[in-house]
C-alpha cells in the first residue's frame, strides 16, 4: 500500500520501519527531519509538508500528544487536501475529547478515520509485537488491517466508534499506573518491616503478578534505579490526566486515578519528571521516611 | 513427622489432607468437630483439646484471624503444655502486631515459632500448589520444610524474623485489592464510553495483565457476577485493615490502601460484604451512575 | 465614572445596581437582553455590542466562566476597539491560566487589566457587602477603587500580578468545598451513631465553626434540603476543577481537592448537579448506606 | 459536692481547679503525683489509689487515651469498690468502642456513667469556657450539671446513650483536622502562585472562615511556626484514628479522614510528630516542592 507516516519518535520510527519491511511504500514526515534519514535509507520517501502524507491509500499519525495532533493534522490545509478514499489511522495516545472532535472533522470532509492506539514499548514496536486497539468503520479498519499486521502481534477490534479505542488505551494506562503505585506502597510496607523491595517483588512477580507491567517496572523498583526511563514519569502524568478528563466528561469518579495524579505531581515537584514512572515508588518510600 | 493441625477451614482441611497423603502422622483439632471427620477417615486422629496438638514434632495453625489465634493458641494452658522441641508453624493471615507478640510469647517459653502465611485459594491448597512465605529461625524452618513441600509448590524464605512473612503477605493482599479496584475503575471508564467490561478486560488480561489475580477477579467483573465468592469482600476488608495497621505502626502512608478501605466499607454498607471482593467494581460502577 | 458592565447574572446585576446607586454612569450589556431592563429603568444605558462597553473609564466583566470570557471579551473586535486609558476589571471566577493569558493580551494592546474576583453570594452583592480580591498594577487598581467601594465591604489588595487574585479565589473555594465535605463526613459518622445531622451541626457551628460557610451549608445539611441551590453543585465542581488545574500547572498536589472532585462527580452522576453543593453530604451519607 | 478527680494533665488540672473555686470538695489522683500539689494547696485532698476517687457523689476521669482509661478505671478493684449512688463522668477523648464497653461494665455494676468529652484547649479550660458534650441517663447528667457549670461555658445534651457524645467529639476533631489540611492545601496553591500563606489566610480567616480553629491553626501556618504545639500532631493522628475506627465499625467511609491519616503519618515519618498538628501544612508544602 501507499502509506503516509507522520510522527517518527522512537515508537513511530520502529513502526514505519516494519511497514517498509513488509513491502509497503512509505512517505514519511516528521517535525524535525533527522529521524526520517534512516527510513529513507531503507526505501522511504521524505516529505516536506504533512499535507503530502494525506495523498495515498492511508496515512498513519503517531504524534506525541493532543497539542502535536492539533498542530500537525489540524494545520490549515492538511485535511482539506486529503485524498477522499484515504484512511487516516491515528495511533497516538490522545484524549477521548480530541478523538471525538477528529471524528466530526473527518466526517464533515468525507474522510475515513480509524483510532488505533497501541500497547507496547519501543522494543515491542521494533519486534512488530504491538497490541493494537482498533476502532472505526469496519470497511476502513479492514483496508488498513495489512498495516496493523505488519506492526503488531494482534489487532483488538473495538467497534465502529473510534473514541472507544482511546478510552480503552487510557483505561489500560490507568491500570499500569495503579500497578506501579501498588508496588510502591507494598515495597514501602515491606521495607518498613525489614524486607527489601527486591525480595518482596521477586516473590510477588513470580507468583501472583506475572506479566510485562509488573516485571518491567518491578525490576526498576527492586533496583531503586529509575534512569534511563522506559516511560517518562511526566508522560505517565499526561496519560493519567487524560484518563481523569475522560472520566470527568462522563461523570466517572476515579479515586485511584486521583491518587496517582497527586503522587505524580509530587514526583515532578521533587524533580523526578524525566525519570521512569516507576519512580512513583520513590514518592511512596520518601513519604514513609525511608531513604532512597 | 508427628504433626498437630489446628484450623480445618477450606484451606486448612486441604493442607492437612496433603500432609496425610505425604505420609505424616496427623492429629487434628477444629473448633467445630465436623471438618475433622473426613481427615480421620483418611488416617488422622481427632483431638479433644487444642493443647494436645502441641505435643509432637510440629504443630500447624491455620486459624481465621487474630481473634481466633488469641482464643485458641493463647488459651490458658495451650502453650504451657507444649513440647519444648516442637516447632509451631502459624500459616494464618494475621496482623504483624500479633505475629510480634507471638514471637515474644514463644521465646519466653523456649518454643520455636515459624510464620508461614500462604498465597493461594482453596483449589491451590488442594492441588498442593500453595506459595509459602516462611520466616523464622533457620533450624526451625528446615525442620518443617518437608511439611511445606507436601503443601506447596514453593517455599519463599524471608529470614529469621517471623513477622516479615506476615508483612509480605499483607503487602501482597494490598496489591491484589489494588488490582481489583484498578479493574473496577478501568471498566467504569470503559462502560461510560461504550466498551463492555468483558471486552475491556479480555484485552487487558490477555496482554498487559496476565496471571491469576487479574484473570480470576477480572472474570467476575466481566460477568458482573459476584456470587459465590472466591474470597469474601468482608475478608478482603479485614486484610486491608491489617495492611493499614502495619503501615500505621511503622508510619507508612498507604493512600491506595486508604481508598480501598473506604470503598470496601461502602460495599459492606450497601450489603455486599458476603459477595466476592471483586464486587468492589460494583462500587466503582454505581458511583458513576452505571447500572449493574 | 463612566463604566461599562458586561455580565448581568444574579451577581452582576446586583453589583451594577450598586454602582448606579453610587452615582456612576453605567452602560450595560448582557448576552440575553432581559436582565438589562431593570438597570435601564434605574438609569443605565443598554448596549448593543460588548465592544461598546470598552469605551469609558472602566469596564467590569462578570461572566459565568472561561468559555463565556473567551466568547465575549476575546470576540473579534472587542479589545481592539477599547479606549487606551480604560481599565478592564475582570471580577469573574476564571482559571489562573486564562487570567495569565488575558494579562498578556491586554499588555500587548496597552490596556490596563485588573483581576478582582469576589467572595460573596448574590445577597451579599445586593447589600454591597462583597469581599473583593484585587490584583493588578497599583495605578489601575487605584482608579477603580471607587467602584470597589460601591460594591463591596472591603478590598483585599494582592499586588501587581492579576492571576494571584484568581489563585486566592480558587483556594478559597477549595476551602469552602472542603468544609462542606467535612460536614458531610462528620454528619455521616454522627448519624451512624444515633446523632442527627441537625444536633451535630448545631453544636459545631455554634462553637468551633462559626461563620457564613459552615452556617449556610450546615443549615442545608441539617435540614437535608438541597433545593433551591444557594450555589449549584455543578458550579462547585467547575471551581474545584479550576483549583486542581491551577495546582497541576504548578505541581501542587491537592488530595482534598481530588477527593472533592471525585465526590462531586459521583453527585452529578446520581443526578444532583443542579442541587446546592452541600448535597455533597448526601454522597457521604449514601456511601455509608444511610437513607436520605 | 464531694468529687473525685482522676487525670491531672493540663486540661484536667485546670478543670479540677475550677471545681475547687466553685466550692466543691475535691479528692484528686494522678499517675505521677506532682500535678496534685497545686490543687492540694488550693484545698484538694490527694489520694493514694484511684479506687478512693470512686467514693463520693461523683468522679470525673480526664485521662489521656483508651489505654490510660483501661489501666486506671478498669484496674482490678477500682469499679468494684465504687459507691452505688455515684456518677462516673468520663470527660476524656476515647474511642466509641471503649465508651460502649464502659457503659456495659458500669451497667453490670449498677453504676451511673456519663460521657462528657469537651471542646476547648487548656486556656479555655482555665477560663471555665469549655463546651461540654454530655450524654447519659438524664438523672445522672442532672446530678453532675453543677460540675459542668463550674468547668464550661455551655453543656450540649446528647441524650441517654453515652457513646453518642464520644462520636460527636470525634466528628468534631475530624472537622478540625480537615480545616487544617484545607488551609495547608490552599496555602500551597497560593504560594505556588506568589501569594504568601500569611496574606492568603489573613483574607480567608477574616471573611469566610472566622472562629477559633481557623484562627489558631491559621496563625501557625501563616507564621510557618509549629512549635511549641497547641495540640501535638501525634495526638491529632490518634484522634483521626479513633474517628476512622468509629466509621469502620459502622461502615461509614471517611475519605477526608483517610487522607488526613496518610498525611499525618507522613508528618510523623518525617519527624514532626511532636510539633503542632498545623504542621500538616508543611506536608502539603513539601509535597509541592515548596521550601519551608
Amino acid at each position: 500500500m501507499d502509506v503516509g507516516f507522520i510522527g517518527l519518535g522512537s515508537m513511530g520510527k520502529a513502526m514505519a520501519s516494519n511497514l517498509i519491511k513488509a513491502g509497503h511504500a512509505l512517505r514519511v514526515w516528521n517535525r524535525s527531519p533527522e529521524p526520517a534519514n534512516d527510513l529513507v535509507a531503507a526505501g522511504a520517501r521524505a516529505l516536506n509538508h504533512p499535507a503530502e502524507a494525506f495523498a495515498g491509500d492511508a496515512v498513519i499519525t503517531m504524534l506525541a500528544d493532543d497539542d502535536a495532533v492539533r498542530d500537525v493534522v489540524l494545520r490549515e490545509g492538511v485535511l482539506d487536501a486529503a485524498a477522499k478514499h484515504m484512511v487516516h489511522v491515528n495511533m497516538a495516545t490522545i484524549s477521548v475529547a480530541l478523538a471525538q472532535e477528529l471524528v466530526a472533522i473527518h466526517k464533515k470532509r468525507g474522510l475515513a478515520y480509524v483510532a488505533a492506539p497501541v500497547f507496547g514499548v519501543p522494543e515491542a514496536a521494533r519486534a512488530a509485537k504491538l497490541n493494537i486497539l482498533a476502532a472505526g468503520e469496519e470497511a476502513a479498519v479492514s483496508r488498513v488491517q495489512p498495516l496493523f499486521d505488519a506492526m503488531g502481534q494482534k489487532t483488538w477490534p473495538l467497534g465502529p466508534e473510534p473514541h472507544r479505542a482511546n478510552a480503552v488505551k487510557l483505561a489500560g494506562n490507568l491500570m499500569i499506573g495503579a500497578a506501579v503505585e501498588a508496588m510502591g506502597e507494598a515495597t514501602a510496607l515491606g521495607r518498613a518491616h525489614g524486607v527489601s523491595s527486591a525480595d518482596l517483588l521477586d516473590i510477588l512477580t513470580k507468583t501472583l503478578f506475572p506479566g510485562p507491567v509488573y516485571q518491567r517496572y518491578g525490576a526498576s523498583i527492586a533496583a531503586g534505579t529509575y534512569e534511563p526511563a522506559a516511560f517518562k514519569l511526566r508522560l505517565g502524568l499526561k496519560d493519567v490526566r487524560l484518563a481523569l478528563q475522560a472520566g470527568d466528561a462522563t461523570h466517572v469518579p476515579l479515586p485511584f486515578g486521583s491518587v496517582l495524579r497527586d503522587n505524580l505531581l509530587a514526583a515532578v515537584a521533587q524533580g523526578d519528571g524525566e525519570k521512569d514512572w516507576s519512580a512513583l515508588a520513590d514518592v511512596a518510600h520518601r513519604r514513609a521516611g525511608l531513604k532512597g
